[in-house]
């Protein structure tokens, strides 16, 4: 197609947040397809390529990057397989097309200088958009993330796991959840252009307490299906003008059939979510 | 040195408390050496090498192998290097003399099946004796680590840079301090034979409060030196009867020389710590 015809972010190797909303509008989606691809549930006829985690992620992108506006490999997934596994990491993420937004999800954090290679690693020598990062360890582990021009933070807020319930709801000396603090206090590092927050999925009404403190900011959300969140609930207290919203699903995608039709399964999941998404932005946007 | 004369730890390839405390009396140390390792600090010779950074950090173990009980690779200066990176890191922890006690400095943390992965990484992947892991997201995110054999987690409770203040300080409705829950909640999942402390140099009666909390726990403090904490304050209000305390000194070791003498120099660095160890030990023993 000729050039005048791509998008900014089709073009650009980043992207702001009136882009990526306006690839949520171009899709009517708000999918981000979470890339957890392990060596052990991929299908046994990958298993004699070259390299099949690749082989296995390139197939997934190709079948669902029609629904999806993001993506989201799993750094973990990666990182057990050795030096190898950083080698597939970065070619999967180079075959990701340019106008769908990456995110990193290595839960990062440390002091400065530190925090400063994590990002190095993440956004130089990998060219992710965003990459997770975890918040207890404060300002001077969050902040070197968002000196890096047109990259974004994703902090960590509300997680959908049990054991979020360990530490993030524990209510301070005025009532307020740790949570929150979070939210407020990281407000001052960053704005609605270069940090999201991780907020589950699992309690649709606190995404709605959520949204009420920090109302610009993108969210990415876990948490629906595999763990029993809401879709709808999502929508119903997450939304906001730009949408707001990146919904994760992983496992429900991309292991949607262990067979030879895993691709065809995965686009067939995703356009069923992406279908439920356009509903949801046309009743909520 | 004929079998008999080794010690457990000398054989075999894990580390039980009791004998990480019988390395601390044979050496008459706690010393901790931090390897942030950075391509940009390195002596500028070394950069001929094929692998400039295994190079230093081989001659910075070989020469303070004798006053070290533990090394502490901080991973992001490794994976900040690439795939290249992690193949380094692996050949550094695996020229380790088996004796001394290896931490693979990650700061990792994530949902269980992903934390799993985490694990795998450094414990089979790689054969680390330690993990640092954050506590933000709770049980389910740090029990995965403590599930396997012979391995240690080393949980961050109240870390020493500036933006410790804005979390782990914080009280609840009782007046707890984040960090102290972390302490409590903590010990419902490990034991001090398999679960240690990330806890800052920088408040010495801070490191008093946690003592009382968790008597018997190793502490893995860091901000000795560089960021300003006194050893002699970390001795005063953190020793137990087994010590019970790994300090940590990166900068001020592996950088008192930026020449060819870079080795002999860090030799002597970690020398002087250890003979303030000694003295500390025979002091609060």
């Amino acid at each position: 197609m000729p050039l005048w015809f791509l998008t900014f972010a089709e073009i650009l190797d980043f992207m702001t947040r009136a882009e990526l909303f306006s690839q949520i509008q171009k899709k009517s989606s708000f999918l981000c397809v979470g890339l957890d691809a392990d060596i052990n549930k991929i299908p046994a006829h990958l298993k004699s390529e070259s390299d099949p985690i690749f082989s296995f992620c390139k197939e997934i992108i190709e079948e669902t990057a029609d629904y999806a506006v993001a993506y989201k490999p799993n750094i973990a997934f990666f990182e057990a397989l050795g030096p190898q596994g950083w080698e597939t990491l970065q070619k999967v993420n180079e075959l990701i097309p340019k106008e769908i937004f990456t995110i990193a999800d290595a839960k990062r954090g440390d002091i400065g200088n530190t925090s400063q290679l994590y990002a190095k690693a993440f956004f130089e020598k990998m060219d992710f958009d965003s990459v997770t990062v975890a918040p207890y360890m404060g300002a001077d582990s969050v902040t070197p993330f968002l000196e890096f021009e047109d990259k974004w933070v994703i902090l960590l807020a509300l997680t959908s796991n049990v054991g979020s319930m360990d530490f993030q709801l524990i209510k301070d000396e005025n009532g307020k959840p740790l949570y929150q603090t979070v939210l407020e206090k990281s407000q001052e590092w960053g704005t609605p252009e270069n940090l999201m927050y991780v907020v589950g999925a699992t309690r649709g009404e606190l995404i709605g307490e959520v949204r009420k403190i920090v109302p610009d900011h993108f969210f990415l959300v876990p948490g629906v299906g595999a763990q029993g969140g809401s879709l709808e609930d999502v929508a119903k207290y997450g939304m906001n003008s730009t949408c707001g919203l990146l919904v994760n699903s992983s496992r429900g995608i991309i292991y949607a059939s262990g067979e030879k039709d895993f691709g065809k399964a995965a686009r067939q999941e995703a356009k069923k979510l992406q279908g439920e998404m356009k509903n949801l932005l046309e009743m909520y946007l």
